[in-house]
């Protein structure tokens, strides 16, 4: 069961992850692509449908190139 | 199946969380207290047996009264 400040990390990453894919002009699954990640994962995180882990977290800030901190 | 390259990530996190956590000489459940986290939840972590996830890497963050950037 999540609380509303375990929602508002959440949402905090996956606005920032939007924000960072969408000036990169690239799609959710092109994201996932080059995370490694199912073509789903990157649209389920941004819906806040998934708390990603610290591997999945490191694998979004490559397949963005940036560093793992730009996320946070 | 984590690949080496997971294990580097769960490596380099968990050593960050022991050295954060030595230097305040505080104990791995007191930690866990601290963070609201099960009291073998940090062990775990350090042990590599866990892959936290965006949640948990904010609470041991707070546990540590560290920005969640200098986990990483």
């Amino acid at each position: 069961m999540q609380n509303i400040e375990d929602t508002d990390y959440l949402k905090q990453f996956a606005q920032r992850v939007r924000t960072l894919r969408e000036a990169q002009k690239i799609s959710q699954e092109k994201l996932a692509e080059r995370a490694g990640l199912h073509r789903t994962y990157i649209g389920m995180v941004e819906r806040l449908e998934r708390n990603p882990s610290l591997v999945c977290i490191h694998k979004i800030a490559n397949g963005l190139g940036v560093h793992v901190t730009e996320l946070f």
